[in-house]
């Protein structure tokens, strides 16, 4: 375990610098153009712990599109809105599948696998835009008070590329439609989706932002309930099984935490009673994870002993 | 939590008398004679704890056939025969389909998405019979050893039962083997399987063997390593994502142990740094997954406060 | 054979008669309320040879909607266009999937399998689309040509409720778009398809305006080249293996003919220098084929001995 | 139209001379030794009509290993066997699919979906199996009185190299086996498949043992009817829509005859009311089609106006 904080900071850079030549074994995120021009060789680590303390090393406050890892909050936001009723339109199973398939949609009948896959986060968008006047607006105040930074915002330039790019996930939204599960109309859903893409945070935001999912459900910067114990407990479960896209399993694996990717190039990993570690670095394996980022995570996990499965 | 033995016993016995009805809503295995005419109201509950407690209920002490929970010994002994080379022919991938699907392994190119869809215990089986001289007999050996009682043994008619009813069991089998993924002759592959599916125990021996995935690799009863704490995570991970067929997610989130099931109806489950529960009743989900042991672990979970997500 | 007209049209008057309680054991297409309301009980059949005549009993001069049927007239006038380009976006084998599937779609990278599934009459709809400044005026001018009547229409109420109901379509030509093969903008290929499935034509326009395929290519009425010959033979190739939706092979097994059918209720089969037969009536099987129309055709085939099989 | 047999002489020649250089652009089966071993530089072709004409040019008359063709023997003596209730195991409808797809299987429950995929075959091989006292003799026998060759044999090493590479074949029979739609014990069906793939015959006896398909089930050397005129159709219909594996449209397409392929690089192609047309070069495509072998018949389909879609 770590003795203090200067100790786990030097944990932290020993790490990124391990790293160095692995960003070249990855691929920046090519499907728009304001992805693809982000510089691969940027990388940053946070931790935030329950008990208040942030360490941080490289790049930890430059900030980054944060993509699916934002598929985290709005799974918060939906359940918090519909309680229960929510899983009668979206299953808590591991897909099997890569994180855009329209097969296992077809086959389930419109009925998303998990939260975490596109298909998934549509319907939660569509959970959203449909409960909400102003979703997006909502979204991004929700963000900005878990983060306690009100200078959070989209990224339009990200958010217009994401908008001429997504003819797979308004496919997607076009057949839950067809299936009578999406209640807003198509394009409001995808807008709203976007939009959460498109927020730009860095890593020391998303790991405090987080936090409550460390403590069931509780901030504990505020004593303030971001969602219930038990909401709190099914969302660790549902990073654990589904976190990671088709990597899910092997993560569990070789790290054993809740964690959640995005193509931007974060990766957030929940470790219960204890804190948020968030990585970054753009470079992307084959299934959409961040190559350092995991990495770093699964060092930081294995020189701590952070594992949930030991 | 509970204070003393007594307390968990009283607890134990209160959960299975609030299940007695519940043995209705569910359908014992009948895909073959021997499994179809066990006595569907019998149910049994254990708990082993590495500090060396037993608690159990009900028929705890009545032996069953232990079907796939056989599964995660065969595992641990791939593992151990073969080391990481075992992870170039299996995969460690939840596989959001059933238990014994053909079309996923006909995607992947035979190599089987985790050692506990049926494909996967099968490769298992064939590790274990191309790298033991008597595998079936080292399986039992291997049985006994962890449950500490000499007399456990096949059963012989629900053997009998699997082999006249397992062509698709056999399918898989060959359809790996079409692959290049299988190296013993398919009937002994398959021979093998049966075998360790038929084996019968009860609650209290199977919460016993498997204490030592509570206990990072280490059987507490006698300090030996039964596998390295890395063997015992990734065992964990794989049972966290995997373990209880097609609704693991849901066990995940609705439990939150690293668990097993077997169409006899058992169900294991591992509470790391604690112990292993066991709980037995024949009556199946559609799933294949007995209602009323998800029921009790649930129960006594939540109780216990025992999630790995919180 | 049929020795001449009287002789057929009684033939035809008693294939009619037969089938008058057969319309109970069919369903009338309900996805869009404008179908939903058609009567049941009508139906028709029509003949039309490649000499000139024109036999016909019951309902045959009674408008339906077209439906399916206008893939056909698509496929020539997209092929008219394209020229063998075309066949480098789309394929020409059978699918083995319904008519609306979006699994094969994505495993084959966006390229349909033939032009009569969905996805293929929509990449065709896009051709139509992107290469005529008015496709939709382009293909009712097409229809009134070959039927010789100036007052065919498009059917305002269909074509609306097709449009709120159009979600599926959108979702196969939005997963085709995302593989980069639909050109023009959604919308408009979709407005464009539902308005071609929404002209209202009956049996005899219908058997007349496909002429030119029984006769290579010729529209025998006025000598003009409506396709090539080999273009000609190409669709009734592909109508033979796949213009009957998931039903082709047993339409090939027990009558012979290549046939196109709508959810209308309309059939058309094309006997290559003979002549068309249309045949309408609304309920349809579970395949989405008119009951009474496959059984008409069918009972006209072996009456006259048209497969082309023997 | 041919005038006379030289001048058909003149023509078969020619096509095979067009075709010397494109044996390159295919590849000699591989999958078993005994096939790979062909010299790939052999080809032939062979006309044999209805009225008692023999035409044949190359190496016409050299034997190779029929495989797959022998589905089409096959399906007619178990349509013979068994009447209609054979269509209760077995559907007539294109697959879709790769030829030896397991998956297909699957999802229809044990039901194949022709009898000339490979799981088609099986199940027509196991009623062979299951019907005659010795179906490989029976098998034998036909192919002998069709041909009207004694000497007709098996060759015994492609038999026992199929034999041991089985596998595939084996785990669709098991399949089928689990969904109860496989009556003979596996292994027999498997040794009666195999043996029925390894006759050997050449060109000339193929194209006169199908001459009854062209001519309503008569033999019209012996006027024996070997089907029903009604059978006849239907296995011309099948072989249409489904005899060229997955590249039976394209074959319908481009060519428009019912034809069969095997592996060992023949092709019979069926012309109703003609005669039979026999090509073999053992270089396939990537679909397992003979490339010379469809050059050929598609080159003479051509020249004598004989598809069926004009």
């Amino acid at each position: 375990m770590i003795k203090d904080i200067a100790d786990l900071q030097n944990k932290l850079q020993q790490l990124l610098l391990s790293q160095k030549n692995e960003v070249n074994s990855g691929q920046v995120a090519e499907y728009i153009p304001a992805l693809a021009k982000v510089n691969p060789e940027l990388m940053g680590v946070c931790v935030a712990t329950i008990d208040g303390k942030i360490v941080g090393a490289g790049d930890y406050q430059q900030a980054f599109s944060i993509q699916s890892i934002s598929k985290v909050f709005g799974l918060v936001m939906a359940m918090n809105r519909l309680g229960d009723s929510l899983w009668q339109r979206i299953n808590m199973e591991p897909s099997g599948q890569p994180f855009n398939s329209i097969i296992q949609l077809e086959w389930e009948k419109g009925i998303p696998r998990n939260p975490v896959i596109n298909a998934g986060a549509l319907l939660i968008a569509d959970v959203l835009a449909s409960h909400y006047s102003s979703s997006k607006l909502a979204f991004r105040s929700n963000m900005r008070m878990l983060a306690g930074d009100e200078s959070i915002q989209i990224d339009q330039e990200v958010y217009q590329s994401e908008l001429s790019h997504g003819n797979r996930n308004a496919a997607l939204t076009y057949l839950m439609k067809s299936f009578g599960n999406i209640e807003a109309e198509v394009p409001d859903v995808l807008s709203h989706y976007f939009t959460q893409c498109s927020i730009a945070m860095n890593c020391q935001q998303l790991a405090q932002s987080l936090l409550f999912l460390a403590n069931k459900g509780i901030d504990p910067r505020t004593n303030k309930a971001i969602c219930s114990p038990q909401d709190s407990h099914r969302v660790n479960a549902i990073l654990s099984t589904s976190g990671m896209y088709d990597q899910s399993g092997e993560f569990a694996f070789s790290v054993g935490l809740p964690a959640k990717s995005g193509v931007g190039g974060g990766i957030v990993a929940v470790v219960p009673n204890y804190g948020v570690i968030c990585a970054w670095s753009p470079p992307l394996n084959k299934f959409g994870n961040s190559v350092v980022g995991m990495n770093i995570i699964k060092g930081l996990a294995e020189e701590l002993g952070l594992s949930i499965y030991h």
